[in-house]
């Protein structure tokens, strides 16, 4: 299977077999990610790999209570790391220059890119993973559980095992909606409405036929695809805390002293 | 060629061949590109891609005067997006809830994981790209030139083209450099110095080879790999300018009312 191919199988996958991945295996996915572009050739990331029942329990809180947390075999935290090479600068003999909010920002955009070559390499290993946000969103949590220290901070992360389910390929954006040429050519209402017309349907496709959303979708009165999102999964009180917890972790792993 | 295969042939194309990138191409690339994990299937991201010479002209100077900015046939830049789903949102008669950090730092997220799956799909097809972090040092002056509206922002671009070089694959840290297994298990000195080992040989075996970098070696008395990084290529100068613009247009995009 040609890499084209590979990318379009993508699925997310919530249900693992009871399976180990061997480490030789993890290696091969480490050794291979590592290609990825970085910013300078810094490689200002690190991964924390878990397989420890103990500590996976003890993300699993913080991930929101996600069941992948504890039944995948593997979990991957993925961090802006500017500690090491902070370590190395002071080693010889120079000024550490990135504690702030753009070596912040280097850090996890090489980290993220890794992440995704993680991913298909492990998906062309027969393995499969989950992207979890609440890395993200609870950063704040998952950094004194993995014992990261100064200069560190958890961008992303998935589970990672086996598959034991083979979920159909979400639907996306026709291509038009997410492509820009040349310049940006803002939306009319008109290109939205086409753009998302397969979204605000799965709102009677799909919504309103999962068991676990009919009732609060009753109770708010949510009436379309965008009101789901708004009202009853990414609330505006969520998203403000998620920023300050985050806002804040930043400062405190000295990624503000700017 | 599997995608292990693929990964592992990654190396940063600078120099491209006189030769245009049919349309075709572009829309399987993204096609495929696309069904890269995004956050609550949000696709909170925007790709413009410039291929009129007068714009990359324009570009180049906010890019660092690279000459690939103008010498490749096309320029990628990748967008945290939440101006579309605001339309959509509005449309839908609910509140826009993603004017905050969390919201940027998703879009990010989602737009960096797209243009790994974009570099990659584009490799597949005989191209190569180049990741410039101009994209981001200098976001706020290409943000105008590209015409983003309030809500988007420029997290990361590549110039792409068919490779006229065929440069060796860059140097890595060894993979027990960037993994820890279980938690964080932090540096020691002498982890640092076999860690680095063979990126502190570079300077003999690279840096002082260099004609462009020989003088300013000499004028600052730079000594080693860690001082070119944070005395010559990367200063805290820089970084700090750099922070400071990034976290201005965040905010002018709207993207800290929280």
């Amino acid at each position: 299977m040609n890499t084209i191919e590979r990318i379009k199988k993508h699925q997310s996958i919530r249900k693992y077999k009871n399976l180990p991945i061997p480490k030789k295996i993890i290696n091969e996915i480490l050794e291979t990610a590592q290609y990825a572009s970085t910013s300078g050739n810094m490689q200002s990331y690190s991964v924390i790999v878990t397989s420890d029942q103990e500590i996976k329990k003890k993300l699993f809180v913080p991930h929101m209570e996600q069941s992948m947390t504890l039944e995948a075999p593997l979990f991957w935290t993925f961090c802006a790391d500017f500690n090491r090479i902070k370590k190395w600068m002071l080693l010889s003999e120079t000024t550490f220059n990135y504690d702030n909010f753009m070596a912040f920002m280097i850090g996890a955009i090489d980290a993220i890119l890794f992440s995704q070559n993680v991913s298909l390499a492990a998906e062309e290993k027969g393995l499969g993973v989950c992207y979890m946000g609440s890395t993200l969103a609870n950063a704040h949590l998952i950094a004194p559980i993995l014992k990261l220290p100064k200069n560190v901070i958890p961008v992303c992360g998935f589970a990672m095992g086996y598959p034991d389910e083979n979920p159909e390929s979400r639907d996306r954006l026709p291509i038009e909606g997410i492509v820009h040429w040349d310049v940006y050519n803002d939306y009319s209402d008109e290109d939205i409405q086409r753009i998302y017309r397969q979204k605000n349907e799965m709102f009677e496709k799909r919504f309103l036929k999962n068991k676990s959303l009919t009732k609060q979708i009753e109770e708010k009165s949510v009436k379309n695809t965008a009101q789901v999102y708004s009202i009853l999964k990414y609330t505006q009180e969520a998203y403000k805390k998620y920023s300050k917890q985050l806002l804040n972790l930043i400062d405190g792993k000295d990624f503000f002293n700017n």
